[in-house]
Order: C-alpha cells, then structure tokens, then sequence
C-alpha cells in the first residue's frame, strides 16, 4: 500500500486555462480501463521537457524530442499506458509518428506540433490500431476540468493517481499550477524517471521555461529512486499556456520557479510513496559533503542497496548495512571515523562504529514508522543532498514477477 | 535452493600439505553449529590477499592488512562466522587483535602472524570471549585432513558448503590446490565480495604470489554479484606453503595461475549459484566492445538490475527490461542500432528493436532452465566480459528481512 499517500480529491486540482484534457478507453493492454489521454494546448502556449538519458530510449521519446526541436509551437500530447514503444526499432518509430499524425488531423495541426508518450511493457510492437481508434473518444470529451481523470489515464502499476495544484498570485494577478504523474517502477533518474506534466497559465519563454523545468527537475524526480532502474521513456514535460496574462522573465521568474518546483516535488514523491510494493518511505540525507555529487553519491548507495531496503521492510534496525552502504559507494577518500549516522532524531553510529549512546529500542521504534530519516554527516564540507527511496518488500518482487500477465 | 550445486563430497577435497585446519563450535551466534576455523601454516608459508574496498572495511579486514604488511610470516588464520565485526570502531580492532594474539599463545607465534576474518552481522560487538573460549577446541582437533568441515565452518546464510580441489603435475611433481569459500548476500566485487581461502603446496614468493591472487580474483570473484551490496569483510586469501617441493616463479607460473583461477572461478560461481534466494544462474556476457571496462559496465548495469532479475525468477522472457538495463549502463555513445541481444542460442533483439525471427516461446524456453546465457554483443570493438550472478526471488526478501532474527 502506498505510503501516507491518498488519491487527491478531484475538487483540489484546478483547471489551468488553455489547457484542455481528453481521456479514452482504448483497450491497449486490458479492458475497462482509462489508457489514452489527449492534451489540447491553446496556440500561446510553450512547452519544455527533460527526457530520460537511457540510450535505449523509447520511439516516443525520440519523436517529442524531433517536434520540440522544430519551434513550432506545441498544440497537443498524447500519452498511452499499456505499451512503453521502447525497444522497437523503426517500426517503433513509425508507430509514433502515426499517432501523432492522427492526433494532428483530429485537432486540425501539423504532426510536429504533437508529442507522443508511452509507458508500460517494453519490447512489444505498439498497438496503433488501438490509440487511432481510441483517439476520437479522448478527443469528443476535451475539457478543462479533467485533471483527476488524466492522472488516472497514464497510470501503470500505479496504486494512487498522483496530481497536485498550486496557486500564487504574481503581479496581483492568480496564477496556477497543475501537474500530474505516474510511475511507481522503473525509477531510478538520470533525468526524470517516469512520466509528469505541469501545466501553468503564466506566459513563458521557451528558453526561460526549459531552464525552470530542469531546475525543478534536479530539487524532484531527479531525487529518487525506487530499484535503481532509469526507464527507457521518462519525460517531464512544463507547458505554459500564457492565458492567466502574468508574463513571467528571467527577473521576476522565482516565485514561479518555487511553486512549479514544490509541484514537481510532491509528484516525485508521491511516486516513491507509492513505489512499487512500497511500505516505507525513506528519505536519505547527506550532509556535510565536499560537493552534492558526493552526497549524492552516498545517498544512492544507501537508497539503492537491496540490503538496506529489506531491512526497513522488516522495519529491523540492521543499520550496519546503511554504513556498508556508505562505504562502497565510492567515495574513496570517505574518513569512517569523522561520520556520523542519525535514524530520524536517533544518534545511530560515529567514530567508525555504533554510537554509545544508541539502543536497540530506539533504532526500533524509528524503523517502525511510515516515513524515516535517514541522516548522514560526514564532516568534510558544507554540501548536502536528499534523495527519496522506498523499501524492498514481497510484494516489488511479485509485482514485478507477474508484470505481464 | 542453490542452482545446480551440490555440497562437495567430502573424499575430494584434498588435504594440502603444510596447512592445518581445525574446527570449534563457539556458540557465537548460535549454538551447535560449526563457527570458528583456525588454519595452521607451516613456516615455509607464504600467504598473499587482497580485501574489500568497502571504506567501512571492518577491524579484521584492517588488522590482516596491518599484520601481513609487517613481514613477518604468516603462522595462522582465524576465521568466525555470526560476527562481522564491522562498523565497531576502535573497540572492534581491539578485539581482532585480542584474538589473533590468543591463536598466537596457543600455536606458540607472534600475533602479527595471525591474520583474523570475521563474517556475520554489521555493528555488533564481536563476542570475543566466546571466541577465546573456543579457541582451544579449535587448535586441538587441528588436521589436515579437514577441508570438509572448514568449508562449513566459514558459512553465514550459504545453504551448500563450497569447495574445491585441483592437482596438476608441474616439473613431474604433483602440487595440489584446494580452496574453500563463503558469501551468498551483500556480493558484489569492488574486490572479493566473499570471504576465501585458496592453499597450494607449492613455493611461492610474496610478491609473485600476491601478482596471482589479484590475477585470480579478477577472473573470479570480481566478476560476480547477487545483491550489489559490497561486503565490509571481503578477503580471498591464497596460500603457497612449498611442502611440495616445487618451486614456482615468474618463468613457470602460467600452470599454477591457471587451476588456482579456476579453483577461484568455481567458487565465486558456487557462491552466485547459493545467491540469498536464487532459483536461476546466469552469465552476463558483453562482447564487442571497446575495452573490458566498458563490456563489465553494461555487464554488471544487467547483472544488478531488479527488474531483469525479478523477470528471470519469474521465468518471464520480459526481455525489455534488458535492453533497458544496457541503455542505462553509462556507455553514453552506445549505438543501440548496432547491438544484438542472445539468450542462449536465440536471438532476442537487433537493430534497436525486436528481432524479426524472435518467437516468445523459445524466449521461454530458455528462461525455463536454471543456467541461463545472456549475450550482448555490440559492435563497436573487440573486448568482452562476463559477469555471473542470479535472480531475485521472494526467498532473496525473506532472507534478508529476517537475517538477524
């Protein structure tokens, strides 16, 4: 069960003007189940994007990458659920050029003015018939008011729908932020690990709006993990559709870029909440680094390890397994002795060995908790990173035994 | 249960001349069971290892370092299972040299010619009464001819005993080898991974002995992994006691290296094949490319993969996922075009996508069977790598979520 996660409430999640949602049922892996959204951009709007760094990265993925680099300007994305098109050569390509050429006829635009994305099973040829014949179902019920059901639409082993609003005023005028995601496997960054949209009514320059999407992209999805595997279709896309009339620069872009970030943020969380088998909710901090990298560094190992992941399953205080963890990942000139290891408030380990002050129960009753902080010092600069991870339960592996059936 | 191994019979291991061992239940851990080995060498002995790169590399791993970086020879190693006595700081090296300098009194040695291995669980302290109370027991039933139980003695979570012994005929002298090995969870090589100990009767210098237990460990246990989780305790130890009569050098080593590599190689396989859980054995072959560093990357980036290993537990041909794997590897100019994917015989994947002659079900069939061959070529080079590990089972969370119960 998904961690301190609940499904948002449809009444939270606000429309953002210019934008519009459209959702089908297409039947593309199973029946009687919402699996193709549509999003229909007014012709104002700008889009950005991170994509995965998977060389083996999806047809999809490739094609929004060809249409974002063009200049025109973006009117519509079409995601699908139940078939990632990754790992499927030209035929792949082809595939995703046809959906969007359908969706370009539907909303009467040009082809490279649609972004095609895809998420599920790789290595099986796209169902094109399916989504084409599914498109003039999500087109009919194009609306504002259709986040909820769009955060739904591209789930996959999802349990919870992920999808947050925000709203702030710039200028005396309100601007919003609404953004949805999915993913709950697959989920290790190198770049944004699933698939996310944050769509804004403020006015956006293209170039300013890529920078704020890696910018949120680096503080969020580029600070979990869930089993250390980089998906060959990730993507986060920012669209700004300029209908609030709040012009947003380089000089007055910060309140923006906090808010979308925050968004991005509270997504990227909610997909390691809901991590697939997740029971725990673990976030691993490193401070007192030379640089972020190594914080990073160490903060991966930690969230990565199998060893440490079980151990929070069982909720069983083994915290020797996070300082082996510590020690392999990497950090060569790492002092043991200077470290300390902190479980929530619980001083756990310093001077290269259990902290004397540390009993069991103390270890135990952090452990049992839904959300824990793991907190490691290191004493050799003033640097500092978070990543987010989940544990490793029964249930990742039979999710991930039974994928396809 | 371990994949296509069996315990050894005890007739095959053959004793080594120069080397004693003898055996001590110490209650260290657990009660009645085997858990303390002491090994005797002769004073014509020359030992050589190499140990982990874990940074929080635990106080026995420090103190043999220490002790054969002295000079002095080597008389004696201990071994105890149920205590790592790793991350125990200063007090943990205080007790590793409390034991060595016990086994010292008893055999009538210096204690810096005692070299002391601890396996088991991470920062707790090591019951070193316990172990000088069943130090005595140990040298009393000090014999040659005592592999079998050796080999048992050293276990943690291993099902199967794991050990091996070769004879070859150099100069028209026989010269034996035996080895004997531990480890099946927190197994991924920045050097060992494990712990071993491998003896020959040959004479052996320092240096050059030193030259072929790197030489071996590389071909071996530097290319395994079951959980990515690089142990704070890994030493393969290689022991040339000379009581052969054969005389070894740079000259005529080539015959030596090669049974002690293999020796080498079927234990770190027979650890992979008992990997916490594991139900399939797999090889990681990458070939073709550029230099072996790069053929170990992508190698190991499957090798380690949950989601690749959840799918060969599951017998699933989900072969995606591999590709996945190998995109993520880090080798950023990788043309996925030009790569091939075999499973055993048949061809999987080629020109970025699926092949055309793939058929599901011979995909199966090959995922049916408990060795398996995963073979990435990629056309860029000449180079090529393997690396051997297993799946991940809902035994692999069991074990680890209940290690210390």
């Amino acid at each position: 069960m998904p961690v301190n996660l609940e499904t948002p409430a449809a009444a939270s999640l606000l429309p953002v003007n210019g934008v519009l949602l459209g959702i089908a049922e297409a039947n593309i892996k199973k029946p009687d189940r919402k699996d193709l959204l549509v999003m229909q951009l007014t012709p104002s709007s700008t889009v950005a994007g991170v994509f995965t760094q998977n060389r083996f990265c999806a047809a999809p993925v490739i094609v929004a990458r060809e249409h974002l680099a063009t200049g025109e300007g973006v009117r519509a994305l079409v995601i699908n659920t139940g078939n990632a098109n990754a790992g499927t050569g030209e035929q792949g390509l082809a595939a995703a050029r046809t959906v969007c050429a359908e969706v370009a006829t539907l909303l009467e635009c040009e082809p490279e003015q649609v972004l095609p994305f895809s998420t599920g099973v790789i290595m099986e040829p796209l169902p094109v018939e399916k989504i084409i014949a599914g498109l003039p179902q999500a087109v009919s019920n194009l609306k504002a008011d259709n986040w909820f059901d769009a955060a739904h639409a591209i789930m996959t082993t999802d349990i919870v729908a992920k999808a947050v609003s925000r709203q702030i005023q710039i200028e005396g005028k309100t601007v919003t932020i609404t953004g949805i995601a999915k993913g709950s496997g697959m989920i290790h960054p190198n770049m944004a690990t699933m698939l996310g949209y944050i769509a804004t009514d403020a006015s956006v320059a293209q170039p300013l709006l890529q920078q704020m999407v890696k910018q949120a992209s680096d503080a969020s999805f580029n600070c979990i993990t869930v089993d250390g595997d980089t998906s060959t279709n990730d993507a986060l896309m920012l669209i700004a559709t300029g209908a609030s009339g709040v012009t947003i620069t380089a000089a007055n872009h910060a309140q923006l870029q906090a808010a979308v970030s925050e968004v991005a943020i509270l997504l990227a969380q909610a997909i390691v909440r809901d991590g697939e088998g997740a029971t725990k909710f673990m976030a691993i901090t490193v401070e007192g680094g030379r640089d972020v990298a190594e914080c990073k560094q160490i903060a991966y190992a930690v969230a990565r390890s199998p060893l440490v992941k079980t151990a929070f399953f069982a909720s069983d205080p083994n915290l020797g397994r996070i300082l082996a963890a510590i020690g392999y990942a990497g950090v060569n000139d790492l002092d043991v002795q200077r470290l300390s290891l902190y479980l929530d408030d619980v001083l756990v380990a310093e001077h290269g060995g259990r902290a004397a002050s540390y009993r069991e129960e103390d270890g135990q009753r952090v452990m049992q908790q839904g959300d824990i902080s793991v907190r490691v010092v290191l004493e050799r600069g003033a640097a500092s990173a978070t990543v987010w991870t989940c544990d490793f339960s029964y249930d990742y592996v039979k999710i991930n035994a039974s994928y396809r059936s």
